[in-house]
């Protein structure tokens, strides 16, 4: 459970940055955004005034969110009658995160608060749970440390002739086992993701997925993550993986090779490494997003790697690093156009990688902390291509 | 990769509901409505005219949406301001499905084609996809064989000490060496679920998923399916999956006992085949959602079990059936407030279940087509509880 004062700190936090821009209350309904605030991931939406104490309205299971909330005022869903005499007519100006909410909610609560204004505080809202506190850093860390460990454990399944599916079903069945909790929460509209990525032939694959490897995926419908094609021998493997503990997800990817790796290839992977650590000694509080992008596109382009820095050429992503914590892609992001300077103790996801066609997907990731003497690595499982 | 017929037939029913409600086009950008009447889940919106040839706008991956669609007109993602000029003028009346799209995106078309009126289509666009073609029948009745065969290996691996997780765990392994797509989708906004539900004691337990049965899961983030606890002897064993191939979603329920069981609990399992049973005859085109829904609630009443029936007391779900197809809550819904007719080939997951608090979770649950001679079973694996 969480604390009272955590979640106190998080609502102080979050009042701060509404006053601010003269938001008077803050109607949360996304579950991640009341999780993040309440402690419980119930039914339940959560009225959060910038001058007062949290009201949480609980849909199902009122018995389970007062077992698991630390929130003082929790009451069963209110009538859409009884709405609007439950909260003061001063607060006219209401914000919601827009970017999630869809339409028809949206609809519905303008209606059931008549006279008021509604704005869109998901940008707020992203800040704040950017930032993580000592609580969120340690279960970060213990996501990654369960992730590691199982990554530890891929030489003793992987060999020539599984396909990606059994690579991919064997990585999420032992991460699962470990407490994994599956369910791997995206907040962008149109993404979503299963696991992670076993990808080794598949991996050359244009797609959907906002990352720089998509996979080719089971089918049409489900057109990422692991195929159906054999592993091969001196073929780059490439397993991407989240790992979801109590909500936290830390995210990683190590290479494997069974055989011998294309020189060019190894030499791409070499630069990856660099390119993860010049943003690492980087990612201190006030550098800027964007340019830590445009420094590691920089790098790869002095290596001749420009064309298939972050993707197939053509659909190359525009980001180095990505947020993580409840979820996948958090701010802030590495990316061209983010000109917002790091924060101390953002997390963030560092994943420079190559898709070279007719060759193979390859690269590296691991998670840090922002802080004042670079970023500070999750947990501490070694980097180099793991030869089998 | 769908016909072009398969597709045109898709658009065509879609037309002739828009022309009803003059609406004069739809603007689809969730990703499974994309997917539904293009037959790609790219990063792709769809613009069906209601006179006209359907467009599809891709923003990533271009080469793979045109490889997978079937649509004759595609073309890569305009800038906002060529959007306008796009569309015909004479096209002012655009539905979207609001019940998904979020706030940013409705906002974004809105400016992105000023002068026109935009209205929610999701009832129109969910009934659509109710109906099955012959094609769909094929891949659900594939979807609800493969997962019957992993139900049948269940006594291989299920043993007193296991905790649910492990269960869990297993079933997911097999499922997805079979080739289960992992990702289930849901269409409700606060919903959210991974594989299914392997539950014991901890069946017996509140929660926000909006089915009888929800777990306790591993931690309040996640907050539903299987829990840390033991699974033991002489206990009910629900456990409750999905199967997910080629995109469409089979449902299915079946009990396991290592001893024996309960009386009262045997007792509950009979009156739960018997309301499965009525269902099943009655689930004819034309038969009343909401009537199917009350004739159960009664025959649950009649045996003394409706505080019971269908979830823990003062949380119980007010429905016996639930849609499946591409998303595992789609149309028809047979529940309180569905006055609406059967159609022929809506495919429906019958669950009567009984939660007993102090006993456990007891039920059944099958996938059945809607026909003139009532619900077929998509699977015919035996209903009865397996006694290991």
């Amino acid at each position: 459970m969480l604390t009272e004062t955590e979640l106190e700190q998080r609502v102080f936090r979050l009042q701060g940055m509404l006053r601010n821009k003269r938001v008077h209350a803050a109607l949360l309904i996304l579950p991640i955004d009341v999780y993040y605030f309440a402690g419980t991931r119930q039914n339940a939406i959560l009225w959060i005034p910038t001058d007062g104490q949290p009201v949480l309205l609980v849909r199902k299971s009122l018995s389970r969110a007062t077992e698991e909330s630390s929130i003082v005022d929790i009451r069963p869903f209110p009538s859409s009658k009884e709405f609007s005499s439950f909260f003061s007519e001063d607060q006219v100006c209401i914000g919601m995160t827009f970017d999630a909410v869809p339409v028809q909610q949206h609809s519905y609560y303008t209606r059931a608060l008549p006279g008021r204004s509604f704005v869109d505080i998901s940008m707020i809202v992203r800040e704040v749970m950017s930032v993580k506190s000592p609580f969120e850093l340690e279960q970060l860390r213990y996501s990654a440390s369960k992730l590691a460990s199982v990554f530890a454990e891929v030489p003793q399944f992987l060999k020539a002739g599984m396909r990606e599916l059994d690579v991919s079903a064997d990585m999420e069945y032992r991460l699962r086992k470990a407490g994994h909790e599956g369910y791997v929460r995206m907040r962008a509209f149109n993404q979503e993701l299963f696991f992670g990525l076993a990808v080794s032939s598949g991996g050359v694959n244009g797609g959907f997925f906002d990352g720089p490897v998509t996979g080719k995926g089971l089918s049409s419908a489900s057109p990422h993550g692991a195929s159906y094609d054999d592993i091969q021998v001196n073929q780059p493997i490439l397993l991407d993986f989240s790992g979801v503990f109590n909500g936290y997800i830390a995210d990683m990817t190590r290479m494997f090779v069974i055989g011998k790796l294309d020189p060019e290839l190894q030499r791409a992977f070499n630069v990856a490494i660099d390119i993860q650590e010049m943003v690492r000694q980087a990612m201190k509080p006030g550098a800027i997003c964007e340019e830590l992008f445009l420094a590691a596109a920089a790098m790869a382009e002095k290596a001749g790697l420009d064309s298939w820095f972050m993707g197939m050429p053509g659909e190359q992503a525009k980001f180095v690093g990505h947020g993580v914590g409840l979820e996948l892609d958090q701010l802030p992001v590495l990316a061209k156009g983010f000109v917002t300077p790091l924060q101390a103790n953002q997390v963030i996801a560092v994943e420079p990688k190559f898709v070279i066609p007719g060759k193979g997907v390859i690269g590296i990731e691991n998670t840090f902390v922002v802080t004042d003497e670079g970023g500070l690595r999750l947990s501490d499982f070694p980097d180099g291509i793991v030869f089998l």
